[in-house]
């Protein structure tokens, strides 16, 4: 090899290297986060299932800041089906909040709708069965709609505000362009896109794959 | 109302029913059909689950010309889960082949290729159960590539050749963009797009959904 040729060949791993860590630094760049069903308890909703008192147990600290998959599951109980272990995510929040796919939704027999957490009104009711006691709550079962959670410095890059709406691409042999995902844009985030197990099956996706924003869309 | 606003009115009308009359005759509109996980059986396997000279039942024919929900079901046994009465389609197939969803082949515990519909190779086993016995397949379990079966006039109207990939473009609040979709054209096939149940419920959809193809993407 000559030294024109190793001239060459060091352009070409230097320009290469270059686009390999400007699309890593890509504000654009999200990672991917899938929820498998799991539930939010209010305090009162959780001494009634587990015992007056009783504080959830953290085994397992969440992406997002102070967020944490918790040692409790609970029992779900619909109409048609029930989930033996739905994982519980603390803390306590002020009102108590199932989160399902839409497969889930069936199996248990509800009609849960799509949208923002936190939003309950117009929600189904369910079950719950814990260890100390059952509860028949009159609303709470929702499929969350897709989101990203967006620190401020990501958001300002990208020129998108709180609450806006973006498309979000994936590759691969089911490559999809996820439309209509909710930004939600707060300095307590880490960048994270959270998609359902029916969306990440249907794009072939698993934990930590990165996806492209396109902000305009 | 004077005769200048009832012509105003008849206009609008008549511009607002040509403009739906368009839509529903255009030819890149396609309906949906959901697959749920199903089997296809060879003539040997019926025979082997069923019994000797057995043949399946029709109890109701598909979209697709020639194809129909057999009475029959069988167990399906993963090494994690399995599936009580998983419907066979008819008629019986030169191979035995069984379509999952990704969130099924997660609940029986295999790891389930995403490909297109008779290819095989490089597919996983699985244990099937009938009233007359057991068979151990040693490969035949897929998830199905989405793919649009469509007639000769529409893929002409279209410029889309067998084999084509396209895009296809859902509406509402899960609005989606299926890219690496399967053009399958033959005057044997009647129009209609497959998706799996991640896919729909990924996209909010249902059966009988209108969706738009995007030819060259």
């Amino acid at each position: 090899m000559n030294e024109n040729e190793k001239k060459v060949i060091e352009q070409i791993v230097i320009n290469t290297v270059k686009k390999l860590i400007n699309e890593k630094d890509s504000p654009n760049r999200v990672v991917l986060g899938i929820s498998n069903k799991h539930i939010h308890l209010s305090q009162e909703d959780i001494e009634t299932l587990f015992g007056a008192g009783y504080q959830l147990t953290n085994i397992k600290d969440l992406k997002q800041p102070g967020q944490y998959a918790a040692k409790e599951t609970v029992k779900v109980i619909g109409p048609k089906g029930c989930f033996e272990k739905v994982r519980i995510l603390g803390p306590a929040r002020p009102e108590s909040q199932i989160e399902v796919s839409l497969t889930d939704a069936r199996i248990l027999g509800i009609q849960a709708p799509v949208c923002e957490s936190g939003k309950l009104e117009n929600t189904p009711g369910i079950t719950l069965e814990g260890p100390n006691g059952k509860i028949a709550l009159d609303k709470g079962v929702m499929v969350a709609l897709r989101h990203i959670h967006m620190p401020l410095d990501i958001a300002a890059r990208l020129n998108i505000k709180d609450k806006d709406w973006v498309s979000v691409e994936t590759c691969g042999v089911r490559k999809t362009i996820f439309c209509n995902v909710l930004a939600r844009v707060s300095d307590k985030y880490d960048y994270e896109m959270h998609l359902d197990t029916d969306e990440a099956n249907a794009a072939g996706l698993k934990n930590d794959d990165y996806l492209k924003i396109i902000p305009n869309r």
